[in-house]
Parts: structure tokens; sequence; C-alpha cells
């Protein structure tokens, strides 16, 4: 499955960061505007910019602009590659 | 929790390659000698000790040396922080 493990590489290297990380986790709560994504963090909107691209990129979240306001969201089924890559190393019993 | 995070770092950088999940996915099954353990991927033998290590230092791996022979397990427990973490991006329902 080259595609499964191409998904999983981007997925995890996208979550071994801990910017990328908390973006996920606040964002497995509910949608956010940008802006209140960028609050939490002592960064520029431009560095969280980059950081959701990479998220974008591993298919991790989406994002829509209304108007002026982009709002980004997990993508349903997002972290499943992860589940089922974990499932897959259970140590038989 | 900081060294949570820290530990989550190392852990998805080390998994973010392929190479090294398929020592993991291996190793998920039973211990291995090295030498074995090199045999299904086109890689010299230094590489794949340069992958062992990054592995062992994400706490994934610890290895032993009988004699000649070095032995490669998964740390029992060493995909917990990663259950743990996805455990806590359930989106309430």
């Amino acid at each position: 499955m080259p595609g499964y493990h191409v998904e999983l590489d981007a997925v995890l290297r996208a979550l071994a960061d801990p910017t990328r990380r908390a973006v996920v986790e606040r964002l497995a709560r509910s949608p956010a505007v940008v802006s209140e994504l960028a609050a939490p963090f002592t960064m520029a909107l431009p560095s969280l910019l980059q950081h959701l691209r990479v998220l974008e990129d591993a298919g991790l979240v989406t994002s829509q602009k209304h108007g002026r306001v982009r709002t980004a969201s997990l993508r349903p089924g997002a972290l499943d590659v992860l589940h089922l890559w974990l499932g897959e190393q259970q140590a038989p019993a």
C-alpha cells in the first residue's frame, strides 16, 4: 500500500511539531477562525499559516475563506490512518 | 506536560520515516537480530544502525549485544504515548 505509507509519512511529519499538534488539538474540539488559532502562540500569523499549510498538505486540516475570514477545520477521519497503523502494531497476545 | 510533548515529538519524528516504521512493524511481532532486520531493505548495515539509533533515542526500541550479535526489541509500551495522544483527540460526541 504505497499510498497508505506516503500518507502516514506526511501525517507523522506534520504531527511531529508541537505547534502543529496544538492546532490539531484545538481543531479536534471545533473549527476555528485562523486569527483565533494564532492567539495562544507567540507566533506571527504568517508562521501559523505556514504550519496550517503543512497540516492541509498532510490532509489533516481543511480551511475555507468567507469574505476576509478563514476558518480551519480538522478533516473528518484525519487521524484514521494513524489509528489504523497503531492497531496493526498490537503485539500478538 | 512538557515531557509528554518532547516524547511525542521524538516518537512522531522517528516514525515519520518508512524504513524506521518498517523496523517497528517487524519488531512488533518479535525481537530480531540486527543483521536480520537489515535483510528486507536495500540498505547498508550502517544506515540501518543509524535508523535504529533514532528509534532507540525516541524510546521506541531497545537493543542488547550478546557476543557479536545485537538483538533489537520493541520497548514494551513504546507506542502508548501515541495511543494516549490520539485518544485525547477523539471529537466529543
